[in-house]
């Protein structure tokens, strides 16, 4: 964590779980090598009871700390996209997930102990404080012993210890930006990072210094918890590895910020 | 309860939260008025969060025992359709509803205590060992406390007291059984009682007898802890309110068997 | 029609086949009855392939004329919010529901001559170019002979002619309008009109002065070719009934803008 | 085909756009260059608008004939699964899926010319009388201009040219035959052929012969249009294409069985 300036410790996390039925996305088994927390997607907008039983048994066998991953009801656009939910049903939506996803991994022999909203809800969460307002009060009425996973400087982030719940917060290893902690819009050139020794140096940088820096190499402090590596392109497993060994060659511990 | 022959006591169960959306089906706050426990459908054949949240809620006001009513994921055959899963996949497809339901109505502020399969699911856990086992071994892995509510004479109810699982027996108010315990088929004549007092003179013969009484008129001695009443036909309201008033004149107490 | 002041003729049109597996909306047969033309729910917001030929099997015996009702993908939302599709994947969304269509009504005998956009996408239809394009590709992609129902002084009415298409406009039985013509926001008090009357005598007015009069009492003069009543609440057939009755008594004949 | 034996042509034909929404199932790109007929799925097991219009038109572009590929509505299992709709049903349900293949391919500037059953539907249509008539039946009220592609010597081949529809025969590529012509069981050893070699002295073989040859050796004369290659495993795109450079080395000409 970034208040340990000495013998500093992150956790690296990833979303999985993300197939459904016959259709899979990214390479779960080789990222469960590499990650500390993953997010299993609840069967909302990825993931079946049968993709979420297996991701949370994999997690188990490698000690891999998990978490639920609510989305949108939307399959078809894999969560990505707002769906106008009001506030009420966005809490119930999560509700639901997280209950899903806690009987799935006790299912399997894990147990969850974070959540983090996935894709266009996560967005919202970062950006929205309704929406933020809805997810924690859906954690807190669920259960309030899990651990929020936010996006660093976003709204949950604020929200969440006035309720009572615990935080931690997220950087994203390839992603750029802006002076106000957003993340660069993808269309934007430069708003992904792409070259695996630019991303280690940049992570490594932003956890010694405490700070996310932006685009125009403003430092933005914020305590770092977690680092989000993606598991969904070609290129995903490569370069988590590699920010893997970045970081514990610089002496850096990895390690899940919520074990089971 | 069958053992108790003087002051007799019952429960009334009946599925509720069967709303898809902008679609609902039957009359759940009647029925609420009624019976004594619910058992809640859980997103996979009928019920989405609103639906369960809002049942669970509109149940704890009036005080209705609830039950996870986990189905096949089939919406657009309501549950009623054999959907060929492995014997794995049932189980935990079981064990995600038990867990969205568990969630939903801890968040209303009630809390399940029963599991009773729907539809398709209902009737093969009655007469297929294996889907007994598959829906008992979600139970376990889940939540070992969660009474199961069994179609009496069937699978589940010779299975589940071996793996340490609590049953309680039902049968149906207006339905008729063949001599080996099992519905008439629905499509035969007979199969379905429609006149409130001989539903209520039946049902009535039954708990004093301790035993369901076939089409035949053999006596097939079993514990009778609940009867099911339906709630999505026409007339369902009326004949559930018709027989909780038959019980009652006859001194028998209705009671959820397993309260919160 | 607006254009023929004597001998005025008008068609009245709902929407139909908006029960999906076994939950039902309103009551279809008794409004085929009634109306002269049916907007057919396409299976995305509600709808099957069963639902789809039952209605138009029954709306040919009743010799009522039938269109694609296509909405967004969103049984959840029975189609009524707005999903973020890109103009070209709402465009392919329409033309998908269109051909199924078209289909079960040539399977069931009958032949769809319109098409209505349902719900938020008939919002969005009515007031975004940009959708309304999208529409009008479709129609012309799949088949340039379908008739564009429109909102009155809507997006599509504007596009459409230009576009090759023919367009007929509608105005609402019991809905109020603004000064520019579009509807009054539901929450609004006045929004829905709900006596029978006054629902009838708006029309006639509106009809013979081939003008919306809107709630300051401000005249906008646009063709009107149908009369759109709701089908989905307790009240509507009697409503559609009085105003049909109201209607012929006046003079005006209920006939299809576009039959088979 | 079987009937000429000198200048032999046959079709290669190949499952396609079977991916939904972020997810991707096989090469089509690749397969397109391959096959000279493509059967694309409706929207039900797989496949949805965009998938739908983007396959239709890469085929156009690449001279690929294409059929409309219904399968059951389960996204879940992929249409593998046996999902017990009535005959009526399945008819109405392969209808909606055919008008919708229509319109997609009308829309994509191409047109379909075959009916394939997918999947669980495909083979109880090579097994099971009712399903192949209720398959007939829908492409003769839909389109009865459709050739019905279907599994040789099985029920919809029977069937199908005494409602006056066209068919085409196809055997597949990879699998092994029963001596009563079915597929071998993909549980028992031998069931699936993987060497590239062997699969095309094989179909060699039964295309000079003009007969299936079975696992003992049998020979089961039937015309043979066309060889189903696979499209969804990791080595369909190399079998697929070296099936076919053996097919025209041995002289035979790969053309579709039905262009638009």
């Amino acid at each position: 964590m970034a208040t340990e300036r000495t013998g500093l410790v992150v956790d690296l996390n990833s979303d999985m779980g993300e197939g459904f039925g016959a259709w899979r996305m990214g390479d779960d088994s080789a990222m469960l090598d590499i990650v500390s927390s993953a997010n299993v997607a609840c069967g909302m907008h990825a993931g079946d009871p049968e993709v979420m039983a297996n991701t949370f048994a994999k997690a188990q066998e490698k000690g891999v700390s998990v978490g639920a991953h609510p989305g949108y009801p939307d399959l078809w656009g894999f969560g990505r996209r707002n769906i106008p939910f009001t506030m009420g049903e966005t809490e119930r939506l999560i509700a639901y997930q997280i209950g899903a996803a806690e009987a799935m991994a006790t299912y399997a022999g894990h147990k969850i102990t974070h959540v983090k909203l996935h894709g266009a809800l996560g967005n919202l969460g970062q950006q929205n404080r309704d929406v933020a307002l809805a997810a924690c009060r859906a954690i807190k009425a669920v259960n309030p012993n899990l651990v929020c996973l936010t996006i660093a400087l976003g709204e949950m982030e604020k929200i969440a210890p006035d309720m009572g719940l615990e935080i931690r917060s997220e950087i994203f290893a390839d992603r750029a930006y802006t002076d106000d902690g957003y993340l660069v819009d993808r269309k934007l050139p430069g708003a992904v990072i792409h070259e695996p020794v630019e991303i280690a140096r940049r992570i490594l940088s932003m956890l010694r210094n405490g700070a996310i820096e932006s685009v125009s190499g403003k430092k933005l402090p914020t305590p770092i918890h977690s680092i989000c590596v993606h598991s969904d392109t070609p290129s995903a497993v490569d370069i988590a590895r590699r920010l893997r060994v970045a970081l514990e060659t610089a002496g850096i511990t990895i390690r899940p910020f919520a074990a089971a």
